[in-house]
């Protein structure tokens, strides 16, 4: 039999969640945001976003951690590279910039695991697909989605404004109004995995 | 920077498809489906069933190739595998019975990949889902989406009740009301897939 890649995943119990400072979010509506990026794309060219998806278990069960906004919006740990940069790297700095403690010796060991899914954004608009679509020659934002391996404990500060929040898989498949497109498949595309929960 | 498992696609014209005896469907309706599937539960135990992914190109696009059975409902190549069948094993015999010519020399040379998705379906019913639902000890299928690597080119023979459609992921994508669950977001699952579109 195939064999599927293993993710362990342990109790959300065994984690310690601290706060920070505020990690504001750098625009204050969608239009700026946009507007932001053609700024950037104009400077840098395409850009490349890297995310996170951290795992742990309740109930048997694999929840993913997010970073809540506000009341409503949902968003994965992570960010855009700076040019040039190494993904795993960009990656591993911004999984601590949103969410280890400033002193180095907190620092969580991330072990950046598969890429799971890439998104292309082809115009200065909010929405992406799952593949570059046809006559797009000139993308503006590619967006990848890794599996990041936690260790059995870590500790993690969350910045003040933000909420991390362990979400089931059950309630993410599905569920495109809550939580968008792209974290809404993240049940799709994490099927192919064997979780191994582990009950220390 | 972290690579991307590769497709190479072949444009369509590089295939050749005629036709075979048609493949009947077992059952003629869901509750006959379901009553059978019952049935063979209580003689072997957990359904597994595999799929192929086969992918082609056009318009520098990749297109998965798709069985239609009658104006509206689509599938993906696969069947269920006999009780201990090997899963690589059987679904190049499934392929072969769908999409090969009778004469044994006239066999495409399936190449089975990457394992993109798994499905699960809890009880007796339709309704699957990317992950087998807490509280569920006996599902009742398990269902394994691969992709196939084709060669460049290949003879399919295609049952004459049945027509084979190369439908782009464009299509597949968000159109549930069309695909159904589990056909409409592989595209979000070959995210991560480099293509490799060669134009011979």
């Amino acid at each position: 039999m195939v064999t599927s890649p293993i993710v362990n995943t342990y109790p959300l119990s065994s984690y310690t969640f601290g706060t920070k400072e505020p990690k504001m979010e750098k625009d204050s509506s969608v239009a700026d945001r946009l507007a932001r990026m053609k700024l950037n794309y104009m400077k840098e060219g395409m850009r490349t976003s890297v995310e996170g998806i951290l795992l742990v278990q309740e109930h048997n069960h694999p929840h993913i951690l997010l970073l809540q906004i506000g009341n409503t919006f949902c968003k994965l740990p992570g960010g855009r590279l700076k040019p040039g940069e190494n993904e795993i790297e960009g990656l591993k700095r911004k999984l601590s910039s949103k969410l280890a403690a400033n002193s180095p010796g907190l620092q969580p060991n991330w072990q950046i695991g598969e890429c799971v899914a890439i998104w292309w954004r082809p115009n200065f608009e909010t929405i992406m697909y799952p593949y570059c679509p046809p006559h797009i020659t000139k993308p503006k934002e590619c967006k990848k989605l890794f599996v990041v391996h936690l260790t059995e404990r870590e500790y993690f500060a969350v910045p003040k404004n933000l909420k991390l929040l362990a979400v089931p898989l059950f309630e993410l498949y599905d569920n495109v109004q809550r939580y968008g497109p792209v974290i809404s498949t993240i049940p799709q595309q994490l099927s192919r995995f064997q979780f191994n929960m582990i009950h220390p």
